[in-house]
């Protein structure tokens, strides 16, 4: 049975699922796209072969299996309660909402519809990253007892983008708030949260930070540390590693190529993948496979509601330790 | 301008060319196919939506720029010549031919036309040996003076393609030849084979080794060698490297993830892409990127004629080298 | 000349530092050794062929050119104190003392002798870490804005070692914090500090943690985080680095060999050097040549009397944010 | 018991192992040094404290358990027999002799005074190729197939030292025969030997080549390739890999250390060691201990005679076979 999925936004990242639904996954069909910039709906929609649709005609189709929503942050909460209402299976970009209160209406809607429900945390897929934590599942390194992330953009976005995204800590740490919690495999309790302006003084003007520091405290008792910045010059800097009383998993950077180049003086060799779909190209293929057999198969959500909720919830704490300058316990709900 | 590509033949590799062609490289679209076997030219057909057309109507066409010439081997020649008095422009899979004579007679036929045509020897194209060429053509590593290749496949074809593929020099280490000429810069004057048949006693009943090793002498006195076997277990073994008077250029292997879990007793990580498609997936879009841009722009062929003929000399030259235990010279055309 | 080098305190440091002076360092020569155990220093003389000497012979005597001060912590300052007063040059082994005034009694003593002081932090010449430092203070990196180090030791000390040495922050973690200084070119402004004990409890009754993490702030506004574990099972993991506006320097671990062997599942190599003295056994020699040198012809000491109050301060202040959960503000004298 | 060792020629080399013996392996002393440059020995002497003695007087003390050959070549298998007479343990400098009638010479005075006898072919005793080793040998890499070999040096040894050095096949290469020997666990039976002058004229008017490549075939049937170079500019290179049937074994070279600066175009690190002590400090002293660990326990010699003589049979076999271009077969005794 193929998936059939229509695409709410096709925005950059909306876009980027609807190619993948529709040319790389054999387990997933684009049944149609929506974005409220009309052109940018039908320049998709050609280029995919797939019909463009209202919400309401894709919410009533029974052509329609499943939405993505890939809009933008302040429409996902809506839009989850009518797709849950319609029966649809939801895939829905991160963050659900910047505001707990909003995911938790959204998470009852999808509980009291009982549709599959699945948060697009792509990095969970990556194979490198997910090498780490099944070694961490199956007991390789033991009980963890600190773990270490570092996600550095190649640079970053638009500050009128900045303005709207809830800052660093909820907008590009709330990834590595899900990877810790995945890798670490236990909930965090408590942040401790620091940051600058390092990069550009219009992050400051704002009201956002552009490097950042974070230290997690998990239910296990692992100590996380994550650190952000904005503008890594050297590429797409994406790496984590949990140790434990019996041993170590490390997720190393893949290079653009392997070639070194030996000279008297030195070896050299290229830098990191610059663009974040270069890096995690695979990832996003799994997530939309493992999405499919969710659907299909039923079983536990491969990124459920709760783990949707968990890293909003981290990075409004970071929020509120970084401008106490105290440790600062974690809503869990 | 999108360059309209027919493919003839659609087996494994020509199937995997006309998706590539069809979805992956903007630059060209599939404008047929054909196959000797008809039920696998429908399927493709369907699949990547172009039609089945018929040898004659693809020469015929106004509506095809160019043929991608992937059928048997024993077909080529005759294909190219009536590609060429077409005026099509070709791109031809390796080999061009098992035999010398023939390849030259298919060369004629492209030169007398002045179509442009190209040799599909795709890991020019990898983005890590293209790195090493890139070195060594700018200069890098100064003088060639030794190079290393080592090309190991994760499991021997059928023997049934054995027997008709014209044994391992042929069908197998072409591809290193062609590198070999590629990264050095410089034309292969002499080689000395051996080989042995030491991971399926079929395949030295068939007439053919799988494990085999050969030393090159090239016109600017760099010597290389190169070893191949039909058989690693650890996956797709892909790797070169030129030493030179000032430095040396390496192409390391990839690995399936970059993931390394530490224990007390040993650290430990993933083994190489088992599929040449894993292996080797940039090369092939990058492959047809180029092409296009060569059918469009003219300039020299990114693999000439000459490129196609040379390494099928060294293969016959190699083979007759194992046979004899001695050196032997390469025919040069 | 050579200069010529008394050791007081002949333990597992002391001893290995007589050895070094005695046989790898051309430029010094091991002129006596001391030790409140005259069994320890008997045995130590013989091996080295050095006499064995009174503290007050030591002083005195016009064949010796400096003294090693590697007794017990708690005896550093009046040794320093006297050899200052004696007018010998000073190697003195990490923590100069776990108090700050005494510390500064020490400092003030050397200042008002003139006599060359150096502290014994040795990891500042590790090559590999030293190359670090250098592409920070020659700008390959540009501003520094992260850093991260990892010091994690193989087995932790025995509890009766624990029990007076100053904790997990003073004894332990000095070395990164000096590291850290070292590195990210920058005084030390903050810290935070979190920790757990996960590996040994008789450590926590002991009033000690096993496990720590700080996070620092310096004066160039570099975010720095550290992490320390007692027990590392896959060896003495010593890496750091620092990331800046222009790119990134990292210290990698060296491994105890080379070697890789790849199967049908994995590929497996060697875990780290288990000793501290494996790990740095270059950089032991490298301190001797650079006190030698330093002593000989003067200038800047190479690890200043700042350079070892620096980190105590640090380290008294991580104990303070420990117990109190808030970042606190270090002592800079 | 420590193995008191008198050292005959303290030469580059023999200096070297008279330190090792002297100051880092435990299980050894230093009896006595003795050179036909008396100044050589004189110096020695007084560095090491050990004594200068004639031939006679180390033959004849009954202070001195063993004598490590490490004069001139052509004066070895005198030394051999008169030591073998005397009845003391013999270490000897590769290679015995360039003569294959000498060798057996030796090696029979050996046998018939059933003395202890190991030859100094130091690479195995380097734990990352004895790594290597051990993988095939405890059978990891299944049977072998394939071995590479590359080892290239720094720079060429004065021309004086070329003309008496039997050539690069017995002087450099002989070391890469001894380690294919011992890495595949097989005997060599043929080989075909190609070369080239390509860094000095000088090389070549002295007769001899500073680029060479060799094919083995192993009893085994594992067919190995060596490359050597008398220059390689990036360091000391020394790698080697065994592939068989259930996986492949890897020796890569150790770095000079482990930085690695990232900036927005590259990433960069040290080159090799660039003088043979530094890579292969470890394997000397290990050689030692193995050495007095023979002497004392008895069994099977590390390198035996045996060891000693084969690798001189695969050289003369080269130069035969570069000078007729046809593969040769080894002498095997």
């Amino acid at each position: 049975m193929t998936v059939r999925i229509a695409v709410l936004g096709v925005g950059r990242i909306g876009k980027m699922h609807a190619e993948i639904i529709a040319t790389k996954v054999p387990e997933t069909s684009l049944a149609g796209v929506f974005d409220v910039n009309d052109a940018a709906a039908q320049a998709v929609s050609e280029e995919l072969r797939a019909p463009v649709m209202t919400v309401e005609e894709m919410l009533a189709s029974p052509d329609v299996d499943a939405v993505a929503v890939c809009s933008s942050t302040d429409t996902h909460v809506d839009l989850i309660e009518r797709a849950a209402a319609a029966g649809k299976a939801i895939f829905c970009e991160k963050p659900v909402s910047l505001d707990l209160a909003e995911v938790d209406r959204a998470l009852a809607a999808v509980d009291a519809a009982g549709v599959p429900f699945m948060v697009g945390f792509n990095r969970r897929f990556d194979p490198t990253h997910a090498a780490v934590q099944q070694a961490v599942a199956s007991g390789q390194v033991g009980d963890p007892h600190l773990a270490r992330l570092s996600s550095r953009d190649p640079a970053p976005p638009p500050i009128e983008y900045i303005k709207v995204s809830g800052g660093i800590f909820v907008d590009m740490m709330i990834h590595d708030f899900d990877m810790a919690r995945f890798v670490v495999g236990s909930p965090v309790t408590s942040v401790y949260a620091t940051g600058a302006v390092r990069i550009d003084p219009a992050i400051g003007e704002a009201g956002d930070l552009d490097t950042a520091v974070v230290t997690l405290t998990h239910e296990n008792g692992c100590i996380t540390t994550i650190d952000n910045s904005r503008q890594a010059v050297y590429g797409y800097d994406q790496r984590l590693e949990v140790f434990g009383s019996t041993g170590m998993a490390v997720s190393e950077n893949p290079m653009k190529n392997a070639a070194m180049v030996y000279s008297a003086s030195e070896r050299q060799g290229s830098v990191l993948p610059y663009f974040f779909l270069d890096r995690y190209t695979d990832s996003y293929r799994i997530e939309w496979e493992d999405f499919a057999r969710y659907v299909r198969d039923g079983g536990p959500s491969p990124v459920s509601g709760a783990d949707g909720r968990a890293p909003v919830a981290i990075g409004i704490a970071a929020w509120e330790s970084y401008r106490t300058g105290q440790r600062v316990a974690v809503d869990r709900g």
